[in-house]
């Protein structure tokens, strides 16, 4: 029987994290369905890479055409820079050593490392309900959209017009679009030619290689020229640019994925409903719930091996990413105890 | 006939970049004999790696047990702070924003990669000949031991004399053993407990796993900790991780590698003599040749394919790095009629 003491019911930092949650609760790796994170349980496939990926140096040509790929992919204007990095984590962590000084204003609740990075950093954070509250607050704002853990979005028109009044003040709009894949139309980069904003695109989770760390940064040459020159000449491995390469070039796939994760997030939320869980937002790669009974239905689920996201600062909700397709009836089961 | 005209005979920024070679010459990708780099030929086997290691974002456990594993390779003091980065190189990048202020004495020739991270960070290079002349000239002094290109080698003890000599006047010193896993004895790790040090280490050339991008920063916890935060909680690849835990503790492979790589160097070195080169330098991993005729033995070996290094600031000498077994003899081949 899994020790499910209070002390055990502390949110973790993030998602995954699987080691620690296996030997705390007593089940092996290998038992658990982790629906902690927001990654793609169909990941593109890997049979590009070859063995010389992980042999040789990165190839500068192959890193260049990586990035052409993924400004065709993304529709980043051509007076834009884009910066290949090891994950979009790391490039928000770096982005307060360039970004202009100042306070920070962040839509928050949202992903925990950009206040961490900021704070990291020396700077004032202060978390904002909106776009003209964080305007009003501070001279750099930050965003992510569609935002992690609620869904909310914001229309490129309102972020440029926010870019815009941002930098008029010698201000910084950051936009962290790390789910911006399973929503194309929201995506603000085609907009935003010659705008004063940093754009964070995260390549594992739509294409469900979290682990291959891979992200880039688009915007404006002074900052984002700066941030490519600080990670160097061979910012991210061969088999990331091997299979970024291949699967930002590929729409067939692209497209398929997104209804893929389209129909998989109906049918979590048809579950989810049916246990009489309240949904208060989602993307196509995860769902928020709400409960005052949260941390009882956290817990009936580690009972099944089931690990969900909690969050030390929202303890009534619970994220639960996309099952893969033979997951959802261990999930289905596990939901109807706990209703 | 590829074209060799002047124009082509630049040195490159670094070794590798295989892919503008193969264009600027005509000649395929595939045919090239690349000896451009201090890479094992023979890398290390990649058979433990798992689709799980590209999907899920890497465990902060597996995390902090490559890091471990790491401690005992290197023989790391206890003291001391450990930081897993996506390559040295990376590292050295980020270093000059956590070191201490002041200009940097580079003992030089060596590595461009550092002058540029620290002249990128608005510090003033000094390159110096000595550690004596580099203590009196800067208060951060920074080498590579061994050395690249030449294999210079400096002992522990002296290494341990400046650290002090430097920490007393508020300075650094920074040590980059990329190539120390051919040189365990030359480390300076097991002697620095308690030293005002940082050295980096490369996973990449001695394990022949240069794309796979893994490095490692050791220090005390005021530098090299803020480097593990800068970097975040998924610094590396999952690939990186399970490749580097599996490794690091191969200590059978590691001797084997070892008296191959010597063998290697051994017996190129015997070619380069027959065929009347000068050898200036040389560690395990590549030999330094001296010659008035660098630029004419370098493109005679281009029109058989075989890409070697040349250096803009030294354009007397060639770097070349040990082929794989079945390399030799198409070396051999070309060193002939070159001679």
């Amino acid at each position: 029987m899994p020790d499910l003491s209070p002390r055990h019911s502390l949110a973790p930092r993030h998602g995954g994290a699987l080691t620690d949650v296996a030997e705390r609760y007593g089940v092996p790796l290998k038992d658990w369905l982790d629906l902690s994170t927001g990654i793609n349980p169909h990941p593109y496939p890997l049979s590009a890479i070859s063995q010389a990926d992980f042999h040789r140096l990165p190839d500068p040509a192959a890193l260049a055409a990586l990035i052409g790929t993924a400004r065709t992919a993304y529709g980043v204007p051509a007076q834009s820079t884009v910066a290949a990095v090891p994950g979009s984590d790391f490039a928000l962590r770096l982005l307060p050593l360039l970004a202009p000084t100042g306070d920070v204003a962040i839509l928050s609740p949202t992903y925990s490392g950009h206040a961490e990075a900021w704070r990291a950093a020396g700077r004032m954070v202060w978390p904002v309900a909106t776009l003209e509250e964080g305007v009003r607050t501070a001279p750099i704002v930050v965003l992510v959209n569609p935002n992690n853990p609620d869904g909310r979005s914001i229309q490129p028109e309102e972020l440029i017009a926010t870019a815009r009044t941002v930098a008029a003040r010698g201000g910084l709009l950051v936009v962290d679009e790390a789910f911006g894949d399973i929503a194309p139309a929201l995506t603000v980069l085609p907009h935003s030619a010659g705008e004063r904003m940093v754009v964070l695109r995260s390549f594992g989770k739509f294409y469900g290689l979290a682990g291959l760390r891979l992200g880039f940064v688009i915007g404006p040459d002074d900052l984002v020229g700066r941030m490519r020159d600080l990670v160097g000449d061979w910012p991210v491995s061969g088999p990331a640019i091997t299979i970024g390469r291949q699967a930002l070039a590929d729409s067939a796939w692209q497209i398929a994925a997104r209804k893929r994760l389209l129909t998989a997030r109906v049918l979590l939320e048809a579950l989810l409903t049916k246990a009489g869980l309240e949904i208060v937002g989602e993307t196509d790669l995860f769902v928020l719930i709400r409960s005052p009974r949260s941390i009882a239905v956290h817990e009936s689920l580690v009972r099944d091996g089931i690990w969900t996201r909690i969050f030390a600062d929202q303890p009534d909700r619970i994220r639960i990413g996309l099952p893969p397709d033979d997951g959802f009836e261990r999930l289905a089961k596990a939901l109807a105890r706990i209703a």
